[in-house]
């Protein structure tokens, strides 16, 4: 059977170059950076690479990359770490409603600590609208965290205007770019923020690794304490082999950018424009413009997304219905509820993100199997009945 | 040049069975485990695997095991988590005065917190007195956290007596036993602890992954906020290939430990028996029988540690002169002076820590390579000079 892998927003594999550049550092290679001899010295000189790559990757200061375990760890530390380190200035801070749960649960933690929260709303494509950020700053505000795009429906969030309102307030923005670093252009300077989140298995990069860039001067809270390393804002061992994946997958995400771009909008906007044209009643979620090349997002209408997901997946399609780190949870996400839609529509979300292994052929693939499996879904749904009752007793 | 790694406490090397059984989940097998369809459910499994293969290494069920992203991260998890989870009931804590920087630092973070801590004292071995824990408990202590064994003495600690004083005083007792699980035999309900963390790549598994075990029904506050990865406890997409390379340690740890420490109780012993024969004025620290099979250590004294380090690397020998995490810190070794060790006396700390690559021959290169650098810099070794001058005075 055909293998189409469509879920690149919750993994991308491993180049094999990346593979390839961690190997050394699994084996032979295996000495702790911290040592003080021939086998740390090895490592250590790895981990610099790396935090060279990655700070080449998002135009920044190497010395200002702090490695983390993964991208949740990132978002944690940023939100927890840079709102506690400014707590004496005020214990208020700002997010969006659609921010990813490590950003809106650590929010949430934060409230429990006796910081205040507000969440500023977004538009029916998911856009955070800069003067609801404006209108959210208090005297107290020492927070902003909004992300930089939205995985699960793709729109790409107004960033840079943000940021110049954050700095007219002299409030510290951090912004989770997961979704987008290693995908579309990211330069820390030109977005003028002042932390900013990225993971390595959202560009073919490895898992368990991270990193957090905070700007030079900007203080913030370990949020695991122990040995000095990472200048003493990040404790433990370095995850050797994984850094230095992270750091290969920045090196060629930054030299391969613009033709992955081209390759992956073109499959993104065959789907985006054909699955509506092929099946009825499905609408194309977040923004028409300004989304993550790689990302297309459905609403389905009368069925479960979750159905949906198990047929595709026994015709070889891996797809998926949100996030991957709420999908076990079986709830209507709170992005698309953010945006207007109804639950019963949201229980139809369908996220389809692309690959650099994907083909035209991956494409069709999908526009041949995913109706069958739609039309024997409504067969079997309530809802489409009283649709189909209420539309015929309409005529 | 012969190449003599003798600095496992810092890090052991992977195991070929180890690395060989992550290389598929860095490859074909890459997909998120939270992911609803085959590539995650292949992801999902192999992580059940582990989890079973750890659990069984320590004797806990599998759903008590929590995986994070190192034993730094087990530790702050778990000294900050049981601490907060129970604040309602009070707001003091305990340790050792030897514990590992990730527990000492977590604990001065809770008392930033308004937590209020007490550290038990030990002897000059680096024992702890199940006596002076029984003493330092208040109504209002709601966590002990003493360590198994010391990495950088090697000293086992009676964890059975304090567990028993704990669970009398109905206290939730954390070890952290990063330097013996894998390496000694760690049984949880034989230990009779609450909670415990381990680490990958202190028993030839890999860096990026570590464990902890929380005992069901005792609550913890997870660390990392966000997806419901681990049961809720601990958010973020899992290291599928670490977990997997930490399951399979353990697997092989279990199978093969008692040969392991046979074959490592050896070397260690004859270090230790013929380093303070062949070079005058050096003295073996930590215990002299509760010790790890593979640990040796030692105060060589009138020297720096650290320019012994650099002599035996020049020889290809990798030792260490403390705990990794702290080893670019230059600062006396806080495990030593709470030992009673001269903050002088412990500059010239020495730490041999062996692994299964090590040999007979191994040990006697470095009592071969030792002498002469040791003699070469009490040459000039200012505290030398005078230790001669008043023995000669002396006589």
């Amino acid at each position: 059977m055909k293998k189409v892998y469509l879920d690149n927003a919750s993994t991308t594999p491993l180049l094999p170059e990346v593979g390839d550049s961690m190997t050394p550092y699994l084996g032979e290679f295996f000495g702790n950076p911290s040592s003080l001899h021939d086998w740390g010295d090895v490592a250590r000189q790895a981990i610099d690479t790396a935090r060279s790559q990655v700070a080449a990757l998002i135009g920044a200061n190497p010395e200002e990359i702090i490695f983390t375990g993964s991208g949740t760890e990132s978002n944690n530390f940023a939100v927890k770490g840079l709102a506690l380190a400014q707590q004496s200035k005020g214990k208020h801070i700002v997010t969006s409603a659609i921010e990813h749960f490590s950003v809106l649960h650590s929010a949430r933690t934060l409230e429990k600590w006796g910081f205040e929260l507000t969440q500023v709303p977004v538009d029916k494509y998911g856009m955070v609208n800069p003067d609801d950020v404006r209108e959210s700053i208090r005297k107290d505000t020492v927070l902003v965290s909004i992300m930089h795009a939205n995985g699960e429906v793709g729109t790409i969030e107004p960033i840079k205007e943000i940021a110049r309102i954050t700095k007219e307030n002299k409030v510290v923005f951090h912004t989770d770019a997961i979704a987008t670093t290693g995908n579309i252009p990211v330069d820390v300077k030109d977005l003028g923020v002042d932390a900013l989140s990225l993971a390595g298995n959202q560009f073919y990069g490895p898992k368990g690794v991270g990193a957090l860039w905070v700007r030079r001067g900007v203080r913030i809270m370990p949020l695991l304490d122990g040995g000095i390393q990472e200048g003493g804002r990040r404790a433990g061992t370095e995850n050797v082999a994984a850094i230095v994946g992270l750091g290969k997958a920045a090196e060629l995400a930054k030299r391969d950018m613009s033709a992955r771009m081209k390759q992956l909008t073109q499959l993104r906007d065959r789907l985006i424009k054909e699955l509506p044209a092929q099946i009825e009643h499905v609408t194309v979620t977040g923004h028409p413009q300004n989304r993550l090349p790689h990302h297309a997002s459905f609403c389905v209408e009368f069925i479960e997304g979750e159905s949906m997901l198990m047929f595709l997946n026994m015709d070889g399609v891996a797809v998926s219905s949100g996030s991957a780190c709420t999908s076990r949870a079986l709830k209507a996400s709170h992005v698309l509820i953010a945006m207007g839609i109804s639950h019963e529509l949201a229980q139809g979300s369908l996220l389809c993100t692309f690959g650099l292994d994907n083909t035209i052929e991956d494409v069709d693939y999908v526009l041949k199997v995913l109706p069958p499996i739609v039309d024997r879904l409504r067969q079997m749904s309530p809802l489409y009945s009283k649709y189909l009752k209420a539309s015929k007793g309409g005529k």
